[in-house]
């Protein structure tokens, strides 16, 4: 925990939905030292509000089909009223804090996803990070949030998977200053058995994930994120963690959750 | 028009909901030379989706009562849905622009509106402007779009009125930098003959003003508008220009709308 060192730390929508573990989960990253950069998501908060719309939502992979009413939905809950939320909380706390889009300041490009057979609609996949900007607003001292909203070359928004957000920040930062890649949710970690909440595996290497997988003794839906670790490790990222996000300090102190290297 | 001239431009709800008239104003705005400042209302979007929501709403003055329901609205549709579709335009334009509540970075401080009879529920009066904060990001070459979403000191967000804010940042602005002001709408300025569009007043002072009121000769709408015109001016704003949002560099060359002064 130094000012030398960036934390990126992905929040899981099951934490945004719980104001306790929220409240929480703020308090302890106001107090982390360093720099810092917040990624939501907030996906039941934007499926409440299309059912409320009466906007169908077709889910693939755990993957959302973005039509251009799904579209407007996420921007505004995850751009407007998650992202602005956090951001106020935080000023409040006493940690100063700029909510941005992958729109603002061209911070995230991406392009529509091309898929051979499965149509997602408005959901990117990242081509760069604005890394001079990030830097600019990490040493005016400021928390960046962002929300999982990116752009096109052509001013088209779209809805981009958070965690993958995360990774692609924590890859391209770590060019510039030692980046530690924290995803947080509402679990202890990678469990070993999934319905043994103290069973967290203290940490994971390839060779390890790769049994894992081969035993298929690990929760299906871990694996894109222990896939996504693993990438960002190998692109320079310092370190992964995998955690509860309402012991933030644990987990970056090694106390709890998973290590992966 | 130079590059060390701060524009501030507001504009109206009537042309955010015309694609047509907005993305005309949006290419005139990203072809004016200079820093700028885009401020953003959003009235007809935010009816339109409290009434998909069955959310009630109360008008009293032309002021939207805010209750913690219509907070969320405004919330998502001022700072996530118009906000964030805005900066992917002006990007596209090759006019990189950042998009802020109130709340980002500690923008745009505000308290709640105490007031004798009528409770306007989340409704913030601004307390003050984050000047440091706006100058390191013009000077970074971004635009600055705001949405009309404010905070107090305790993380409570605030629906906040677009020209009083408009009006906020232009003071405080003047301070550090010449400051024109533009209050830009669906009319050519301030019309001597509501029902003529072609009778814009060309020019405005304090004596015409009063002269206008006394023979309510000014539509009612208006007068809080010139009020904050004539405040601006007060405070130091260089110029202050009322008029058409499609026709922005002939409002700024003085070849049409009405000037204050």
């Amino acid at each position: 925990m130094n000012e030398n060192k960036l934390y990126i730390i992905k929040v899981g929508g099951n934490i945004i939905d719980d104001a306790t573990k929220l409240s929480t989960f703020l308090s302890s990253f106001s107090a982390l030292k360093g720099k810092k950069i917040l990624v939501h998501g907030g996906g039941k908060l934007a499926t409440k509000l299309a059912a409320d719309l009466s906007i169908p939502q077709q889910m693939v992979d755990g993957r959302r089909i973005t039509d251009a009413e799904t579209l407007k939905v996420v921007t505004m809950v995850y751009a407007g009223l998650i992202n602005k939320q956090v951001v106020a909380s935080l000023n409040a706390l006493n940690a100063p804090s700029i909510g941005l889009s992958g729109a603002d300041g061209n911070c995230i490009t991406a392009h529509k996803r091309v898929h051979p057979s499965i149509d997602f609609g408005f959901v990117g996949d990242v081509d760069s990070v604005n890394t001079n900007l990030i830097l600019s607003l990490l040493h005016m001292d400021l928390n960046i949030i962002i929300a999982p909203i990116t752009q096109d070359k052509t001013g088209q928004l779209l809805n981009t998977n958070a965690d993958t957000i995360a990774q692609e920040i924590a890859k391209a930062m770590a060019q510039h200053i030692p980046v530690t890649l924290v995803y947080s949710f509402e679990k202890k970690g990678v469990l070993q058995d999934v319905n043994d909440e103290n069973s967290a595996i203290p940490m994971i290497n390839r060779a390890l994930f790769d049994q894992l997988k081969k035993d298929k003794a690990i929760f299906a839906g871990m694996i894109p994120k222990l896939d996504n670790a693993f990438a960002a490790l190998q692109a320079g990222v310092e370190k992964v963690i995998i955690g509860d996000a309402t012991e933030l300090s644990a987990l970056i102190e090694g106390k709890t959750g998973t290590a992966i290297c």
